[in-house]
This record gives C-alpha cells, structure tokens and sequence, in this order.
C-alpha cells in the first residue's frame, strides 16, 4: 500500500466509523496522520493512540485543548448568553471551532494536503469542520468518506462496518451498537438518532450520563457563589463547604461537578439543522446552564437597558446563529465580537445561587464597583432624585402619536 | 362637598391608597364612581364594594374580565413566546389592556369626563393604564394623584394616609403595612418594593403566595399532555388522573393549580423600567411557565426554520416590549400581531410535559397534521431523500466567500 | 428520436442557448413543449414561437404575465420599499416567482415530469427559478443542463453553441454575441458579464436600453401627481398636460414612459450574489425608482413612527432578501406579507414630483384621510394642544439612565 | 443686577431670541457666559462677540469646532451609511454632540452651575442638547427658557421678543422674519417651519441656500475619484483639473464646493421628530451626499455579505436613530460603534463619480488591497474555481424546507 495519493490529517476518534475510514484511506492509496482533540470527553486516549497506529496510522496527534476550549469558545458564549432557537446552549457548535482550527496547524505542519473526517452527510457537524477548514486554510482539500458515493455505498451499515473491520484486523471494543449516538465535551454531552428519532419517545432515563436524574438529586440544596469579571466568571464559592475555584478551566470543571450531582442541565428538543433538515436532540450542559443563569441574571443590576436590547437583539441571535452555522471563522464574527466585548465592560459584580433537583434559583445579586441600579431612585416610598411630574411629561408625550392613532382607528 | 368639578372614574382596589384617593377626589370637588376589574386576584370584591359605597363612591361597577384576560392577552402572549429582559413573562403588564379597555368603556357610558389610578410616578403601570387610556379615548383627562405636587406631599407615607382614613372615617383592614408590594392577577403574582429593594436579600420563604416551594413540592411528578392549536391550548390532560380541561378558561386555571402544587413559576431578577430606573422584582408565573415550555417545544416540531427565526428575532422582542411599556393600543401592535397570527398556522400538535419540584420537563411531542419533521429524512441510518452529495455543493457553496476572506486576513 | 425519457417544459427565450438546449434535450430523449412568460420585456415572440415549433418543440406557451407582474409582485416591492443591499430594486428578482408559477401550472397540465430553464450554474436566477419550482410542486424533477457535465463540457463557449447551432439547423439571428448580458422586463433591464466584468470599466453609453442619458433628457421638467391607496399607485396624473392613468398595467407602463424618457432609474453596483460570490450588474429601474420615492414620501406623512421603524427594520430588509435569494414562496413570506398590508393600510394619499434629467424631486404631499400629521402641533410658532413642561419631562424622565452611566464612565 | 443666583453658559446664536435669553436670564438674577460654536456655518461671529458682550455677557467664548465635527461624527456617520427614515443624513443632530460637548467642558472650567440654550419646547433639539449635558455632567442645572412659563407666556411670538429688545437696547439686525427657520453647519443646512409647515407647499426657489438649482448647474458635469481608508475618505480628484485635496476637513469642504455647484443634495420630507410630532424639514447635504453613494458602492466592491448584512440590519438604523434621538452620549452608542470599526477595517479603495445636475453617478470602483471581488469567480464565461454541481447541491440543500412546506399547504 503506497501513499502516492499524498498525505491525509484524520481527525479520529477511536470508534469504529473513523478505524474504517483510516483504514480506508490508506486503502485508496493516502498516508493517514491521525488527529484527536481533548476536549473533556470521556475518552481512553492512549488506546486509541494504540488503536491508530495498530492499523496504520503513521503519526498520531493527540492534543488537550480543554483550556482553549473554556476561554476562547465557553466563556464568551456566556458573555452572549448564546443560544439556539430558545433552548440549546450549543455544546457541540462551540467545541467545533478549537478542534477544527488545531487540526489545521497541523496539517499545515505535517504538510498534509487532504484534511479529513467522520461526519455523516446529512448534519451540521460536516459544515461546522469543513467551513472552519476553508476560512482557515482556503486551499486545504478535505475528504468526507460518508459523502463518497464509493465508501457510503460500500458501508451501507454498521454490519458492513463490522464485517470490514473484522477483514482488515481492526480491533472492535464495543460490538453492540447503542441505541442512540453521543457527542461529549466539557461543555455538554448530546444524545440523538436511534431510538430517539422517534420525538414522542421519552428518552430512557440510563440514556443521560453527565447528570443525575432531578428525582435522584439531593434533597438538600447547594449554594454556590459565582463572580463575574466583564462578563466572564472568575470565581465560585461553594457556600457550604467554602470551596473556592477561580482558575478558569478548574472553575468550570467545579461548575460542571456540583451541577452534574444537582441534576442540573438537561434538554430534550427538535430543533432546525443548518442543511433544513428537523432533527430531535437530547443534551446536557450541567455547568453551562448555571452560568448562563447567573450571567443573565447578573446583567440585570449592571447593563444599561439599551444596551442590553441591542445585546439581546442583535449579539445573541446572530452569534448563536453563526456557532450553530459554523461561520465562526468569518468576518462577522470579528464584528459581533467587537461589540460583545464593548457590551460586557461594565458586567462585573457577583450572584448567588440554590442549586436544588434540576432548578438554579437566584438568591440574590450585587456589584461594588457598577452603580446602575440605586436603591432610593427604585423605592416606591422613597422620591429620590425622580419627581413624580417629570412622569407626567414623559407619558404626555409618549402619548401624542398613540391619540392621534387612536382618532384615526 | 358638591360634584361641580365633574365626574371621575377612579381604578378602585379597596385598599388604603385608593380609599384615600377616592375621599380626596370628593374633596377636590369631584363625582367619583369606582371601578374594579376581577382578572384573578384573590379579592373580596363585595367588601370592596360596600366600602367605596361607604366613603362616597355615587356607584360602584365590579367586572368580571378574566375570560377576556386568558383569550385576548395570555394566550396571544403564549403564542409570540413573550418575554421581557430574557426572564419577566409579563404578568401585569398583560393585564392592564384588559383593565384599561373596560375602565375607558364604562367611564364613556357614565360621561366621565376624568378617569383616576392609584399608581405610584416611578412605576410602569402609570404609563401602560394612561397610554392605554389616551389611545382609546384621545379626550380623557387623567387624574394620577401620585404625580400630583399637593396630593403626594400631603400624603407623604402610610402615617399620613392612616391619619386621613382616621380623620375622613375610612375603615382600614389591614393596620400594619406588609414589608412588599404585591400584584396579582390570573397569570401572575408579583413583589417589589420593601424589604426587596436591596436586591442582594433573598425573598422570604413566607412571601411567596401562588407556588409552593419546590423543596416542599410533592416528591411525585405529575405528567401532563397539552394539545395546541395555531399556537393556543386547546386542552390539557392530566396522564395520571385523566382529568381533562378545555375551556379556554377553565384550561388555564387548571394549569395554575398543577403548577402551583408543583413549585413551578419563580422568578427573581433585577429589571429596567421603561422609564428608566432599575428595579427587582420577584414574580410567579405558574402556568404560564408550563405553557411557554410547552409551546416552545412543540414550535421546534411543527415551525419552519426561517418562520422560527423571524418570529423569535422580530415579533417576540417587539411584541413583548410593546406589552412592558404599555403600548398595547398602537398601531404597531396590529402589525405585529398579523404577523404572529400567520406563523401560529402551522402550531398544532401535543406536548408531553413531566412537572416535579419546580422544574417542567417535557418528555415527547407530536403532531398529526403538521408534516415538517420527517424521521427518515432526519435518520442518520438511512438516506431518505437527501443525497449526501447535496450536502457537499452546500458546503462548498458557503465556504466561497469564506474562503476569501481567509484569503485576506 | 423518440421521447422515452419523458416530457420536459423548458423556459424558452428564442435564443441560442435555450435554442440548443431545446435540440439537445430532445437529443437525450426528451419530448419538450416550450413556455415563454412575457413579462414586459421586448421580444418577438411569435418569431420565438416559430423557431421553437421549427427545432422540434412539440408544443409552445406563450404567456402574457404582466398584470400579474405589476399586481402581485411590483406593487407589493413598493408597499415594501423593497431593496437589496441599498441600491438594487430587485427587477430580476421580483419577475422570478411568476414565470415559474406559471411555468408549474402548464408542467402540471401538461403532464410533465421535467423542467427545464437555460440559467447558468453561478448565477442568482438558478436558485430562484428552482427553488420555486420544489416549492410549488415538490415531486417535480428539473434539468439544469448549465450544471451538468456533459453539456456544459461539450459547449464550453459561444463557438460551441453555435457550431451546434449549424450541425442541427438551428437559426441563429444574433450572429456576434453581446459583450454583456441582459434580463428585461416591465420593471427593468439589466446588464452584467462581459466587459463589465472589470467593475472599474464604466458602462458604454450605447448599453443602456430603457432610458435616455440624463444629460439627453429634456431641459425642461416634468410634473406629476401619483395617488396612492393603502400604498399601492391607484392614479397618475401628468400635471403638464393632463393625462391621467388608473388601471393598475396601463398605470405602471406609463411611469415608465415618463421616467425612460426623463433619464430617470440608472444603478451601477456590485452586490453580493446568493451563492456567496460578487458580480457586477447594471440595472435600470425607470418607472419603479419614481415610485419607491413617491411611496416613501408619503409615508412620512401618514405612517406612525413605530411602524416605520417596524417595517424599516423588518419587513424591508427580510422581504427584499426573500425575494433576491428566491425564497418568495416560502411560509416567512406569508408572514411578512401579512405585517406589510397592515402597515400599509393608512398609506393613503398623494406625492407631487418634479422629474428632470434622472431627478426624482418631491414637490409636496397630501392626505384627505389620514390625519397624523397636525400642522398646528408641528408650528414653531402655534403651541398646539403640547405644553412645553411635557417635554420637560420627557427629557428629564430620558436622563435617568444616561445620567446614571455618566456618572459611572 | 446683581449674580447671587449663579452662573449660566448660554449657548448664543448672535440673534434676537438667544440676546433676549440673554438679558432675561440676567434679569433672574444670573450672571451669563456666553458660548458659540463654529460648526461652519455662514455667521458674523465677531459682530456677535460684540453684541453679546454689549447686552451683558460677561465673556464669550466663540469656538472653531469644524475639524473635530468632520473627523468624529461626520465621517463615522458616512462609515454607518448613517439615515434616518430612508431619507434624511441626520445633519442637525450630527452637530449637536459636538456643540455640547464643548459647552459643558466650558462650563466645568468657568464653574457655571448652569447651562442654558435656546432651543424650542417642541424640537428634536432641546433633546439632544440636554442628554447630552446629562450624560457629560449628570450635576449640570439646565435652563430652557422656552419650556418655563414665564418666559413663553411673556413671549408669546416674535413682536414681543422684538418689543422686548427695544425696551432693553439690544441690537436688532434683522427686523423681519424670514418665512421659515434654518440650521445650518458644514455638513447641512435645514429649513422648517413658517411656509413649509403645510406639507404639499412646495418650497420656494429662493429658499435654498447651499446649492444651485439643478436646472441652474452647469451643462457639463464633473468627474471626481474618492478613495477611502477603512471607510473613511482620505483624498478626494478632481478628474476635470486634478485638483487633489486629502486633509480631512479641506476634503470635506471641496467636495460641499463642487456638490454645491452641481446642485446635488435636496430633500424634501415630513419626518418622525423624537417627541412623537410628525414635522416637514427640507434639507441640504451636498458633500454628505456624494460621500455616502461613494461610500455604499465601495462597499459592494469590498465588504462581505454578511457582515454588509449584519451593518445594514443593526449598525445603520441603530446608530442613525441615536443620533437623532440626542443619545450619542450612550452606552449603547460605545458597544455599536466597536461593530462599525470592525466592519470597516476592508473598505479601501477608490470610487469614480460623475456629478451632473444634481444626480451623483458611480462610474466604476476599484480596491487595490481587497480581493473579494474575483473577475474569473465572477464570470458567467469562465469556470474559476467553482464548479456548476455545488450550486446543484445547494439548490437541493435550501430546497429541503421548501418542499416539507410545499407539501403542507
């Protein structure tokens, strides 16, 4: 088997799918390097680095990006309260920009000129990777197997799959397929297809992994402290026991172990692919749905109202869309960025939270250094600086363009 | 004490304030007849009547509007998934087109040529009562005594008031002040004020009225399916008792009393009135809150992708802030409400809801009529329709100009 | 050559490449019966209707689609303002969707499984044209000879085509080819590729077709009033001598004629294509560009604020980039189109303009009915039912925030 | 006359209504300063120093604020493409921050307690002057005469003011009023009121200060290249002479000298004012006017889609409404800005025009740094890159949702 085809980067992940493809691969005639990134799945990395080079691979690339992860991709995702279609925090959109970007330096670095991976043909991951590929390095080629008439025909099914690993020697761990498909990282774990395609199915309660189930969560609540710094959190305190973390990637590990145990985090929606296509999605995002709590909940004492709609309005939608697109390498991107960053200046302060079977519940909020919100201005019996007739005025003439309407209807 | 001024129609509660208001007005030189409206709250509405009787009201109208309440302001609300500030579903804001409509009525069928509140001159239920006021009838002259210089000194606290009910012979129910100001109504029951206005000062356990705590919540969950049509409830069914209810009001007062049992609906949070001040406030939204979940779910079933994202970019933030500040009667809510009645088309189907201690978990939803959801299109198993070589064009498509613009920075 | 294949509808324009796609669909196998939408451009379509029946077309449609063009697809962009990218007034856009409307129901009538156009694989009108066709018949299956290999690899260029051309007995009347391309109808023409592919070259002066050279125009203005009904032109009258037109077609031809021949409607711009690339396109837009200024006058004086800005910020830009990325019939234009009548429902008035030399010039506007425009309200001079405290007020009450954020920065 | 109730900076125009505030403020009892601001409008400022002074100003301060108004509002505003209600370049408010802000720091460093302006209580103006003394100085006392009873009941038209300036000795130059009220600065000049307050009276010819009538320009038009610097114009040809101008206010002020002369820049509209009145403005904006065609058609040539999107759906009528509304001095201003600068970092290059009798005609535009734009990519003749099968997959891609709805209705 030569390499003549030239050199190939696989971002792989010691499954069956991407043994078959590297294997595959070296079958059409390319040198495959494989590529895995670490960020915080479950995972036995060493194996599979055993497992690539077993069956060919000529190197193997296996990189912690779980730090860059919390700070370039989490945390700002929390500065724009990033959402999709009102329910998903977009874990798997926001690990996709980190792998994709490392996996470009090195095949830039191991001269590689075919890029490659195991996304099927039909989701949003394949857009998210191959989107970032192009605007990272427009000339890479990139080789999709599952959109190959010639592999996807191949391998209609996981029975072929196997009957091709058992062929060509590739090891199989898991030989039962599970009734669904995952997608780790430390932000969430998704669960879809199989059995849950079917969206009137409530997804079996073994299903979830990352958090207890609510019916099984303590009986007594947790509290926890979380301070903010320009939007982005730089301390937890655990109120009962005292714990404090404040080093960004520990903090949300931390984050993520309270509310994992707390039962908090887990959705279950259909949402819209990118392609137009509905699909039906579980997921759990235990220390990301306490943070998103806070930070909204935060944004109330210290952001000025019109920035908060413009925030709300136009950062929040339009980053989430991108995420969700995989258009986070783009310039509009740089553009919205440029605005979140201006919006979170004044987002400094700290919230108190009850952890307590699935629920975050605020508890209370302040800020020593941001001023917006003023006790006797907001008191109903205190006047303060407000005179009661500077209302009258506003409400006159807030009122001029609705009388004219109502004599007209 | 002659009626020469003319004739007024003072939004009455029964309470102290607008007892006051009401023997004040009389002083002043006015005819006043009162009127309350029942959208839900926990009143005795005919002891309200008698006292008004008692201090000098010449009649005294007492309005049943909560039908019209859940019909014309809830339901439409649950359709445009209205939301303020990301938290705040809107409970009082809802109902005062409701109040303010009938008020406007009955004051043009009694030739009021003044109409009154007892709103205070730094809240927002001042603006949302006289713009709804002025849209509806351009001529009416508004007597807001908070915001008048020699009715707002005189009376400059409760001391003052009490000595005036002493001295005028109001009777007075309640001797001591309660430590926050309440609001309640059928959707929601609101506190501010008091003890509440250090926003660092978690709410007392005892101040919550509609929602059991969800820590004393029944350890149990209920399960409940509710079935949508064009976006509205249309009947909701008890899977543990079998208890089913469709009358549009009646549907949501059942709804209430699950959610109530179960410790759904709290809220906490900091918000900016439309006149500009901060404020917190804490709210109970029962079953508004399961119905919001509920129809967010079943949209990601039965909406369309682009219809989705119009709505939750366009008509859910314009809509919702129209409701807050108290722009109900306008011309620009007749265009976005033509709007939302389209998109809600396609919103039929059910939803499968488990409530336990706080939190509502939807567990399936599904639709007979509403085909966009395709499960073999959808499958990662199985082709359907789509091609995967489609995808590829797709993606090679939107990578032109991203690929550009990797080209130049 | 039998029909084996099927029976094909193909958008025929009487030139050399639908000529040859024509020849070369039934080469394949394919029966093909030909449609021609007139909508407004010149053409000689019964020369068009011989040589199609001459080259082996089975059948021939010829269309007359202008009173549905202006009725449904003109006059609504106007109530829009509808606009892409600042400049461009969507003329190839907005003739799209009913050419393939049409194009559906004769395929339907006729039996046929296929559809064809003659629109080349980069361009906007692929799209639209296609994406129509799904939408309005999802089964039907549409054959793009531009994107498939083995056409568009056997005729690389004209001297293929024409070459073809002589082998198949094909007339060809335009022997040297254009050195750009053009797209006419009632609402404009169009000019791209060629040599306005250097987007620095500028347009010859013998290229545009519709209107004079502004520097040719006459020396002497032209006046006119246009009357509008729920923003929609029911009425022009040509002050100078006394024409008026009111049939909705002959309404809309006329304003061309006034407007081609006072210079009026030239753009030159790049603009940012569907499928991610720039192009460069000519356009000129005669009768429209009177209108879109007509229109947006009147608005100024009958629209209420909210729903300008409403319409300004949401219906424009969504409408005008449906209808340019050819997604017209879609469910969110629906909804769109439900928002657009009810903000146009007070639009009801009429607009003096002065045409000369490519000017639009407005002279005045009027409205008997609607009456949001109050000149003794507006008057410097006259206080008007407003009291200057109001604005006191108003102002005061709209310092708070700024205040509060001027202290803090 | 003594000072004891303290001191005031009086924004002074030289005429009869400020020299009347002038004396009268001194009459209350205030010692007053007075302020001008050249913002290059046509203005005897010495004869003014003279008169302020002669009337009892005890300084005056006479300010050349030209540079500062071009290089921080009048050219970011051509970076927004900056437009209120489709029409109107925001001429008034875009000077408004400017003049304040100098007033206030005048103010702190004279320790004036007070600020005054003689604006009308029913104006834009009043507005945006006092926000901004707010939000720079939330302590600042204002005095608007104009809104104080007993100033406007002692004024209630110009023949008091006139008999008041008799009485007093101030100097009256002007001793008949002019039909209607201008505003003038570098980058406008505006007319309202009087005449004008009927919407369908034309304006007289006469009334136009700035430019020629474009039935007077030349016969011959001019042709000019801008190039633009990150959005900004950094050198403006003369393609007729080769006069070449790059300082950034000379620049400005040659282009309002040819604009001027070819008549460019008139609009006619009844407008939106702040307070809810709907008010007719006519308004010139010569060298604004020609800046923004350059600068929206260099954009086409080098800014990406979306990001074009992204500033015309958010940025443009965001920032373009604060700036009519007077809230420059915001936060929300700060967060929108930050996306502008980041939006214009790629348009460089330059843009051909041709100025003829009030039309500003784009002649072609290149950009010698940005590549997006790819004459091969963009050809309808050649292949480039792209292949004709991705937009076939596109297609198919967009068309999924179609179809699922196509289906359902």
């Amino acid at each position: 088997m030569s390499a003549s085809k030239g050199r190939v980067l696989l971002a792989y992940s010691g499954g069956l799918d991407t043994s078959c493809i590297l294997v595959w691969l070296r079958e059409q005639g390319y040198e495959v390097i494989t590529y895995m990134a670490n960020v915080g799945q479950e995972e036995d990395f060493e194996a599979a680095r055993e497992k690539a080079l077993k069956i060919g691979a000529t190197k193997v690339y296996i990189e912690d990006l779980r730090r860059i992860f919390v700070e370039e991709l989490i945390y700002p995702a929390i500065q724009a309260n990033a959402i999709y279609e009102n329910v998903y925090l977009l874990g798997t959109s926001l690990a996709r920009p980190v792998i994709a970007k490392r996996q470009i330096e090195i095949a830039e670095k191991e001269n590689c000129q075919y890029i490659s991976h195991g996304c099927t043909g039909k989701g949003n991951d394949q857009v998210r990777f191959e989107l970032a590929y192009y605007a990272l390095n427009p000339g890479i080629k990139v080789i999709a197997p599952w959109r190959i008439p010639e592999f996807y025909e191949r391998f209609p099914g996981r029975p072929a799959l196997l009957a091709y690993a058992a062929e060509k020697n590739i090891p199989v761990t898991q030989t039962t397929d599970k009734p669904w498909s995952t997608d780790e990282n430390l932000f969430h774990c998704s669960y879809e297809a199989g059995v849950l395609e079917d969206p009137n199915v409530t997804p079996p309660k073994n299903m979830w992994k990352l958090t207890v189930d609510p019916e099984d969560a303590p009986n007594t609540p947790e509290r926890i402290t979380i301070t903010f710094k320009h939007g982005i959190p730089v301390q937890v305190k655990n109120n009962s026991d005292g714990i404090t973390v404040s080093d960004p990637l520990d903090l949300f590990i931390y984050l993520n172990t309270i509310a994992r145990r707390n039962g908090i985090g887990r959705i279950d929606i259909v949402e819209n692919r990118y392609i137009g296509i509905k699909s039906r999605g579980c997921y759990e995002t235990p220390g990301g749905t306490i943070l998103r709590t806070a930070h909204i909940d935060l944004e109330g004492l210290v952001l000025d109202r019109q920035v908060r709609s413009l925030r709300d309005q136009f950062i929040t939608p339009q980053y989430s869309q991108l995420l969700y697109n995989g258009q986070y390498f783009s310039p509009e991107r740089s553009v919205l960025f440029a605005a979140l960053l201006e919006s979170q200046k004044s987002v400094n302060g700290e919230v108190k939270l009850k952890l307590y079977k699935g629920n975050v519940i605020v508890e209370g909020r302040k800020s020593d250094t941001e001023k917006l919100y003023d006790m006797d201005e907001s008191s109903m019996d205190v006047t303060g600086n407000f005179s009661p007739i500077d209302a009258d005025g506003f409400i006159k003439t807030q009122s001029i363009r609705l009388k004219k309407w109502g004599m007209s209807v």
